[in-house]
């Protein structure tokens, strides 16, 4: 164990970006033993950092000059451009940790390509207090250079879990976006449920683990509506179908009127469902909802 | 034990509604070794039943006179009318599993407690395929008499698990509507995901996994937002605030424009979201979009 801790050396590597997120990567890679090269726009936010061990410098391509893994945690994708445009960018390893969508996630892979670098984008499913606690369950999606992610799997793995998705460098932005709107969907679907029972004499905090509960063991549904689609039977294993989540709406919105509360987050779904209802297809699940929303 | 289970008579029951709930029900309660005396308005569904050990009669009445415990699963409020009009319930032990909206189940319970009747609702948390198979998950929210929950909880618990959520009748019907109103927003939420994805070269069933566990890791929100509608004070314990998650939909409106998705699921909460940030609320977490949908 001692032998090979000492035959390993700890790679060193480049951050570039210190807000909320990026100082909290930092701290991790710091506590981990590693050589850190640290840059932001705003200086005065590296000094946290130099006081625990990290090098700083006062101008970007200093930073990026400094080590080949380059890791980017800015506000967005136009922030990289203001920060790298004239950076010297040849046989550097990028790893682009800005929030972008999948299309500035792959023009961006394109970017890095033409300037000599290789290029990971990466999807941060995890909020600052979760980074450098495995317990809180966050993780990274990456996609993109495949041989980029297994040369620095184990520093990316310092902050956080990571999943690569795929060589499509656009990948990781999307699975990050389409996790962070299916949640959205259901914070929607818990402000209604609060509101129902908000003019009644009930205690949130008794109420949330039946709610949470509930919403988990309805994750299931998830799998079934994947195996839906992936064969195109929307019919497949069905228990409750379309004709009966429409009848069944009546209650939702006769009880949202009875307590006083606005229909407006579940009626555009009941909208859909109705939508694909009248068309016939009464005895399939709701999967063909899907297909109503794409243009 | 067997000493026991010779002294312990088990009890007998009635049930109205042979449905596929009713059915399902129905065989739980054959199996456990139940009397069990049943009627349905299409005669023809006691037939399996019967085969089975069940007692069948011709009216509703006949049924309701044979047992103390009266169990209800009609498709809604009005067919408890239709079938019970002229029904003698002096001294009967009324359980209402038919679906029914809050204000609906408080005005059955005086109709009970008028003729004589104890009353108790259940909202049925399961579909039936889960009935009589404990690791589904699956359970019934009961409110209104206690006693009468008290007398008859384990022959109640034959089915699926229970939790008995307050003596106000209502409770059980407005704890079932607003679970499955939140699932409603789940869902909306995971057929964007779905439809994001789309237009790639994804497996959904790979997808799957990744959207079911990153949705139930952030069920952990809803006890944060009980907490912080119970305590007044919606910036407790914010990580992410209100002003940075309008920011962050900007990314989501894009991802699903680029995709050709249309986000009409998701807008209906972001508008919320921003009406709240435009009122002051930036600093605080999303919780104050509950208070929006109240009227
Ligand atoms: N915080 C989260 O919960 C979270 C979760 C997942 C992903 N992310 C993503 O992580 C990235 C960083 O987020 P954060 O929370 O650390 O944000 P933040 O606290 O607002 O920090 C933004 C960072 O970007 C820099 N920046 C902004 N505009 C710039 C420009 N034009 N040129 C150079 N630098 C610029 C800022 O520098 P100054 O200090 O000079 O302003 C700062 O370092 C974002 O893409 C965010 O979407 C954040
Ligand atoms: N299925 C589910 O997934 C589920 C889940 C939770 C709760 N529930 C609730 O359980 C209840 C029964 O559901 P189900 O799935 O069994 O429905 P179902 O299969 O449609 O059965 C409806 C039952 O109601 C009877 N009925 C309808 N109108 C009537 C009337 N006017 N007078 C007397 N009987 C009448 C039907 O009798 P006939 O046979 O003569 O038509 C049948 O027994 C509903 O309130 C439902 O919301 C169902």
């Amino acid at each position: 164990m001692t032998d090979n801790r000492l035959d390993r050396k700890i790679p060193s590597l480049t951050l570039l970006g210190l807000g909320v997120m990026g100082t909290a990567l930092a701290r991790t890679w710091l506590a981990a033993g590693h050589d850190l090269t640290v840059w932001n726009r705003t200086e005065s936010k590296t000094e946290p950092l130099t006081a625990t061990g990290a090098k700083a410098t006062a101008a970007a391509a200093e930073a990026v000059a400094e080590n080949t893994l380059v890791v980017l945690c800015l506000l967005d994708d136009e922030s990289i451009d203001e920060t790298l445009w004239d950076t010297d960018l040849q046989g550097k390893d990028l790893v682009n940790l800005t929030t972008s969508t999948p299309a500035q996630a792959r023009a961006r892979a394109d970017w890095a390509t033409a300037r000599g670098a290789r290029f990971l984008d990466g999807g941060i499913m995890a909020v600052p207090p979760m980074i450098g606690i495995p317990e809180a369950g966050g993780y990274v999606f990456y996609s993109g250079s495949a041989a980029l992610f297994e040369t620095h799997r184990s520093t990316l793995s310092v902050p956080a879990g990571t999943k690569y998705v795929g060589e499509d460098a656009g990948f990781a932005a999307l699975y990050d976006v389409a996790l962070l709107s299916a949640m959205t969907g259901m914070f929607a679907g818990v402000a209604h449920a609060f509101a129902l029972i908000g003019a009644e004499d009930i205690d949130p905090k008794e109420f949330a683990p039946l709610l949470a509960g509930w919403l988990t063991t309805m994750t299931f549904s998830v799998h079934k509506t994947a195996d839906q689609l992936q064969s195109g039977d929307y019919a497949k294993d069905v228990v409750s179908n379309l004709a009966m989540q429409v009848a069944g709406s009546a209650t939702l919105l006769r009880t949202a009127e009875e307590q006083g509360v606005s229909p407006e987050l579940l009626t555009p779904y009941m909208t859909l469902m109705e939508r694909r209802l009248a068309a016939g297809h009464g005895d399939e699940d709701t999967t063909g909802v899907v297909a109503l929303l794409r243009r």
